[in-house]
C-alpha cells in the first residue's frame, strides 16, 4: 500500500493533485494550514475536497504566519491587488511553501510515508519563488538530510505533478479524474459564502484556465 | 546596522548563540516556538534570556507539532528516556529544525534580514539528523531559492557557530560573553519551577559540559 501526504489548500491546483495522487494508487493523508489567511472559507473547501476525493484523513494545523506579516494574504492592512503587477506580487507569503513542506515532511516521517505531493505550478502562476522546480528539487535534497528516514536510507520524494502544466491542462486533467471544481476556492479574497472577486491574480489565472480548456467555469462570482 | 534572526529555545546552546551574535555586532530578533513541547518553562527561560542578552525583540510563535506526534518531547504517552540509547533517540522531533528555520526564513525576509542564527551542534549532541553541517548547508541553499530576496540576489546566510564546538567549549565561550546559564533550561522534562531531572540526554550532556569546562554548574536539579 503506497501512502502519501498531500498538501491541500482548498484551491483548484491542490485538488487536482489529490485526484492525481489517488489515481496513482496512493492512500492520501491531506494536510492544510490555518496560517492566518484572511478568509477561512478555503479551509472549509479543503475539507469538502478531501472528502470528495477520498483522502483517508485530513489534518488542519494552526500556524499564525500573520504574526510575521509581510503579505497581502495575511496582513489586514495590505489590500489584495486587482491588477497584474511586475515581479513578485505582494500576495507572496514569505517562505510559505518552505514552512508547509517542512511540516508535511515531519508528518510524513511520523506516518512512515516517503511521498509528499504539492500543487505548485510554474507556468500559469504568480511568479512566487517557492513554486519553481529548482526550489522543489532543493527541498527534496534537504528532506533527505533533515530526517531519520533520510539517514536510514529511505528516500523522500517531493512530487509536483502540475509543475509544467498550463492552467488549462491542469483543469482538463482534473475533469478527467472527476474533480468537482465547484467545491474549490481559489480567490484571494473570497467572501464567507466562498464567492470569488473575479479580479485578483488567482481569479484571473483560474478564469483564463477554464476558458482556454473549453470547460464551463463553475466558480461563483459575487 | 547588521540585523539577525536568532532561534532561541531557552536552552544553553541557543543562549550562547544569541550572545555570540550580539558580540558580533548584530541587532538580534529572537524567535521561539510553542510547538507543543511538554513544558513551557523553556519559553519563560527564552524570554529571560532574550532580555538579559539584549535582543531587540522576542517573538513566540504557536505551531502545535504534537498534532503530528512521533516524539517523546511532544507526545504525552511517550516517556523521555533516562538512559543513553543507540541511534537517533525518540526525543528527536521529526523535521523540527526544518520547520523552525523555515519560519525564521519567512520572518527574516519580512524584516529585510539576511542572517539567521541557530544553535545546532554536532559534537556533544543527541545525534539528531537536523543538527548536522550538511543539513545546515542544504537549508542555506534552499533559502536562497525559496525567497524573493534570494531571487533578487540578496543572499541568506545560516549561521551555526556552535557546529564544531564541544559542550565545554560552548560553555567557556558563553561565560566569556557574560551568559548567565542559571537563566537557561535544557532539561527535556523540567518541572514548573524549571528544575532539571538530571537524567535525560540533554541534562547529561549539559552536566558533563560544565564539569569538563571546570565551571560551577548553576542548574537547579530537583
Amino acid at each position: 500500500m503506497k501512502n502519501a501526504v498531500v498538501l491541500l489548500s482548498g484551491g483548484l491546483d491542490s485538488a487536482t493533485v489529490l485526484a492525481m495522487a489517488r489515481s496513482g494508487g496512493y492512500v492520501c493523508h491531506a494536510l492544510s494550514f490555518a496560517y492566518g489567511q484572511k478568509h477561512d472559507i478555503e479551509l472549509k473547501a479543503a475539507e469538502q475536497v478531501a472528502r470528495a476525493l477520498g483522502a483517508v484523513e485530513h489534518k488542519i494545523l494552526a500556524l499564525d504566519l500573520s504574526a510575521i506579516g509581510g503579505s497581502a494574504l495575511t496582513d489586514l492592512h495590505m489590500a489584495v491587488p486587482e491588477q497584474p503587477s511586475e515581479g513578485i506580487p505582494i500576495t507572496y507569503v514569505p517562505a510559505r511553501n518552505t514552512v508547509f513542506l517542512a511540516v508535511a515532511l515531519g508528518w510524513a516521517e511520523v506516518l512512515g510515508v516517503q511521498d509528499i505531493f504539492i500543487g505548485v505550478n510554474a507556468v500559469d502562476y504568480s511568479g512566487y519563488p517557492d513554486c519553481r522546480p529548482e526550489f522543489i528539487a532543493a527541498f527534496e535534497r534537504l528532506a533527505n538530510l533533515a530526517t531519520r528516514a533520510g539517514v536510514e536510507g529511505r528516500r523522500f520524494r517531493i512530487h509536483a505533478p502540475l509543475q509544467a502544466l498550463s492552467k488549462a491542462n491542469i483543469i482538463r486533467r482534473g475533469i478527467e479524474l472527476g474533480v468537482d471544481y465547484a467545491l474549490t476556492v481559489s480567490c484571494y479574497q473570497a467572501d464567507n459564502a466562498g464567492r470569488a472577486c473575479g479580479r485578483c491574480d488567482s481569479c484571473r489565472l483560474r478564469r483564463l484556465g477554464f476558458a482556454e480548456a473549453g470547460v464551463t467555469d463553475p466558480t461563483q462570482y459575487r
